[in-house]
């Protein structure tokens, strides 16, 4: 006869991935062990496929090099940045859990004022895991932490929420500030621990950051696209920017939730300011026009799923922002094609083909 | 020969006042003695104008009562609320500072998480006199407060902010639950300090407490009405709410912008559920159709002034929401009467009127 278990089974440990892109060994895990192990790894190695990856000991994991995913995905590979961080969007796709955690391997466990470690993937769970409040402000900030509620002048009828499709969690030590805040402020550190969480409101936008994140892939998945960056694509450092946008406006128009601020984790190491200029500077212009764009993006009533919200963007992008550059009409196809392959390794259902996969 | 003064002198000392809305002794005013002695304050007193109040020693202070709010507004005295907090927006009217801080008499000094005494007028100046971010959101909060900045993604075109107008505090200990939620958790205390000031997007409304509020009175003053409550009216509890809802409106018509968070107040004392609870309860009704009011509420162009958007929501308020209840056709012309009452006590061109006031 079993006992009952002493340790606690850690929360949704078959039902979330962690997605990391690399082009290193993943020593850093070794910090992560006590809340990662049990957790299954999609590694996403990008650049060269013929280096070897070294993945500590004891971690449950598959890997996708380029040859990889062009095998898994053919002429539809496409859509995959190569040399960029974006490429681990590709992990989105072939998980088929139904929750992902996705972070940098530059970012280790931070602490919290106590000194105690911070459990990043236990606060994101959490985040994901009680309702969101798009409609209106609550000032004591996420209602279903523990110790808070709503506030006098809440509406009764909204303190159901909303299902929660996003949690972003935030970052000390090194900011993350694009490049010409880099510059003017090379000494600057993030030393602020803010203790909240608290949802985006509706028809509000956000800078989301892909270096400390998790979603419902049920819920947004098919939105969480990386867009085309790196090699051979005009602009870098945009991948998560665009995922951003897209999703905030289609979990606006379906009724979901993005929740940011806790978990914070330890970033390390401030990338080079120069490297990213180089990246980002199509995007601080593009972005002048980008973000009134989707700040006006009107998604028809029809458009009930993440995949019709996803296509009618593409179309969007490609008839508003090809006016900007050529290279929206680019993105937008690619768009349409990383929908493709999504609905083709998740077919409906739920009775996915699994990858050949490497791991 | 003058020696430049060691101590530096207060922020915004000649510009800004304090009002309290009591119908008691003051002693609490002994613990803010660090913080307000070099201020004005400015003294509502609710309730029976025969009572005498008791301000300790050494403060600056004007103190009206019903009488003088009656001899200095005539037949507009009418627009002013008794026995319901509500009064303290007579001081925000007869005020000829640029600024404005409000607080209750049960509330207290309180101490940051290492035990330091928080001065909240400080950061409520602080918040004012730096800019909002009403467009887009900064997932770092206030990009304007030493050590943080704008985020990777945050549009340059964005970055001078907007003028804020409102500052909204919170509270420690005693949270600001209505009367249901008081109920169901009489021994919830708050105890988490959120190290954050953020402004609240526009298009997004908050329920926006009086306990711990300051605000610039030339930006939005004509706004802070605080509605018709407590003795002859079928509401109290929502004063501050309905200011809060219009003047959120206004300032996102007009483009200025309203700061939450930091400072925090020590609430020393729930007030009583079950009278809450008959105060509130026509709100906690009306607030489902108020606030999808307020939500859709759309300005014309030619509202410029903070009067005349407020006097064009007061034509919206008796035209949609008089069908809610007659009480708001009532609310809606003390509305206007607040408006005829602000300008004939403070004229354009700053010579205002100088009400014979009782200090």
């Amino acid at each position: 006869m079993a006992a009952p278990s002493s340790t606690a089974t850690p929360l949704l440990k078959d039902e979330l991935d962690i997605v990391i892109p690399t082009i290193r060994n993943l020593d850093f895990l070794e910090m992560w062990r006590p809340f990662f192990q049990p957790y299954h790894l999609i590694i996403v190695q990008d650049g060269d496929p013929s280096k070897t990856i070294k993945v500590p000991d004891g971690f449950d994991y598959e890997l996708y090099n380029r040859n990889d995913i062009n095998k898994i995905l053919g002429p539809k590979a496409s859509c995959i940045s190569f040399k960029d961080s974006a490429c681990r969007c590709f992990g989105y796709m072939v998980s088929k859990k139904k929750y992902i955690f996705t972070i940098d391997d530059d970012c280790f466990v931070a602490k919290d004022p106590s000194g105690k470690q911070i459990n990043a993937l236990e606060q994101h769970i959490k985040n994901l895991l009680s309702p969101s409040t798009p409609f209106f402000f609550n000032t004591l900030y996420d209602p279903f932490r523990e110790g808070a509620d709503y506030v006098r002048g809440y509406p009764f009828s909204l303190r159901e929420g909303v299902p929660t499709a996003v949690s972003h969690g935030l970052w000390l030590n090194i900011p993350d500030y694009d490049a010409p805040t880099q510059l003017v402020k090379p000494l600057e550190r993030n030393t602020r621990f803010v203790d909240a969480v608290l949802t985006i409101p509706k028809g509000t936008l956000f800078p989301m950051c892909g270096m400390n994140l998790a979603f419902d892939r049920d819920l947004i998945g098919p939105a969480m696209y990386f867009g085309l960056m790196g090699d051979g694509q005009p602009i870098g450092r945009y991948d998560d920017m665009w995922a951003g946008w897209c999703v905030k406006v289609t979990c606006d128009h379906l009724g979901l939730g993005v929740k940011t601020g806790l978990p914070y984790i330890w970033h390390s190491k401030a990338s080079n300011p120069f490297v990213n200029l180089k990246k980002e500077y199509n995007g601080i212009f593009w972005q002048e026009e980008i973000i009134p764009f989707f700040q006006s993006v009107s998604l028809p009533k029809d458009c009930t799923t993440v995949q019709k919200c996803y296509v009618e963007l593409a179309k969007l992008v490609k008839e508003k922002l090809g006016k900007v550059d050529p290279y929206f009409v680019k993105l937008g196809d690619a768009m349409v094609t990383w929908i493709e392959a999504w609905d083709e390794l998740n077919p409906a259902g739920g009775s996915a083909k699994r990858p050949n996969g490497t791991a």
